[in-house]
């Protein structure tokens, strides 16, 4: 049953490079990086994930590093972020605070989506290696969170996974429910489509609604 | 004789495990995360030094994310540091600086416990594999390292291996011990705790005493 | 062809290692880390770029680890800087700002050595890994710019691959010079110095002419 969604795996992937790799490139542009530190903050935020997992599975080379559909999106992501960025900004001049505002939300927004795509199909391949169920659910939630992860430390700034609102959560949802459904038979293209997008729901809500998981000092917001 | 000591050498990495992920819990608690990113930080703190050295061994997937027996331990302390510290605050209320420097020490205990737990497991892993003597000291050095690094690193820390006083060179030596054991045939279980426990006292005499390592600089404390 | 270049990358290799060993230690030696802070670092920024590029490539355990003669270099390296900063100190007196100026210069010249030396052997070993000409171009990329960015990562800085002038371009440059001349069967050890010093030299030119990559924001210089 899992073999025969090769190609829906595919998809999710190529999917979710795209959108890291666009929360990647934002990241940079934010950092006032060149255009070579954009086009490889994309690259990493694209394609880390998958590769941390890879690794995990003993599956090298990693897809990241051979498998040019993987590879072109997280390119091709980088390029856009560069070129869209010059020009929107010569178009409609925003104040400084009010784009850094913009670029943060977009890049939460975008990061939700590669999230989800990517927790739903790390799992995936994780099942496809035979990986036990407790397995499974911890690479789901490591390629969805490792792209991301290795974009804010090379960035300078702390991990999202750490200081923001529910974050590794939905991706352990996620993921949880694609491992359930594999051992009861119940893997369908739907349930898969429907894992995606019920962890980008409660991520997007998340953010929205500012959540925050309980922190052991009672206090909210930024800090560091 | 390194085959016989396979429980003993899981119950190491049990124990390392443990300490390792107290030492993350407290980290994030004073960084103020949320229960989530004190439990993603007690895990990587964890587990993070066994995946790096299984994943350079090539021992894939990492015991760290297939065997519950080492899982266990990092998400109980995660959650044990969050529930702890938030009733002791409350019981007993300490100035600011106070607990941020009890919270530090804590740190540098369990860190001690760790590295010396760990250093000790890493040659054994790496023996068993039959590494090269230098490959299992350094191998040693890595696991006992590389989660707190990479804690400190998420963290947004300089990572304690490069800023304090002797810290890879407890571990070092540990790993040697157990090296030069096996070479000679000695390595008993009593000299395998020995190894244990003298990376440790070595380590807490270097933060008790604060003895530093010589710099270049002829200056000591801390700097960034 | 590539086989017989055998003794050749290791040769590539042990320079490689050697000068990113020094900058490592020089980078240490700035942010005033102690003596084994000063190897680690070495350690770290010689032997890290590589040690990725065999664990991508599912050469496991890494060359870094087990064998010495590039563990040598790296470690004497640290311990030279070390050595040669303390006396050269008291030797000539120099004002804080010339001497951090120095150091930054010197580092970046031999991280541009580095930079040349691991774009060609990275990708030479990935071509003996029966590597796609696309993965090879990728893991030179990555070797050559993988130590440097864990030295920076440890040390607390933003990788230079993110925010310096042209550096990740000419590694770009050499690693595809080596996979075109190898499927056209050009590999010659003549051609593979020429690439070397190609990369090398627009690396020394891009740090002395200020050369960057066009940024999104049209500004240039040090920013974080």
């Amino acid at each position: 049953m899992v073999t025969q969604d090769y190609d829906l795996q595919l998809l999710l992937d190529i999917l979710g490079v795209f959108v890291f790799a666009l929360s990647g490139g934002l990241v940079a542009v934010r950092k006032g990086l060149d255009l070579v530190g954009v086009v490889v903050l994309a690259w990493v935020a694209g394609l880390g994930g998958g590769m941390i997992r890879d690794v995990l599975l003993g599956d090298t080379p990693p897809d990241g590093l051979t498998d040019w559909r993987l590879l072109a999106p997280a390119a091709v992501a980088g390029l856009a972020i560069f070129l869209w960025y010059r020009r929107l900004r010569s178009v409609i001049p925003l104040r400084a605070h009010v784009r850094a505002k913009l670029i943060g939300r977009s890049v939460r927004v975008l990061d939700a989506g590669g999230l989800a795509l990517f927790a739903v199909s790390g799992s995936l391949k994780a099942l496809q290696f035979d990986s036990s169920a407790l397995a499974a659910v911890i690479l789901g939630v490591i390629t969805a969170t490792g792209g991301g992860a290795l974009r804010d430390v090379l960035a300078g700034q702390v991990p999202e996974v750490l200081r923001r609102e529910l974050y590794a959560v939905p991706a352990l949802i996620g993921a949880t429910l694609v491992v359930v459904a594999d051992s009861f038979g119940f893997l369908t293209p739907l349930l898969i489509w429907g894992a995606v997008a019920l962890v980008f729901a409660i991520r997007l809500a998340a953010v929205a609604l500012d959540l925050n998981a309980p922190t052991a000092l009672r206090t909210t917001g930024e800090r560091r």
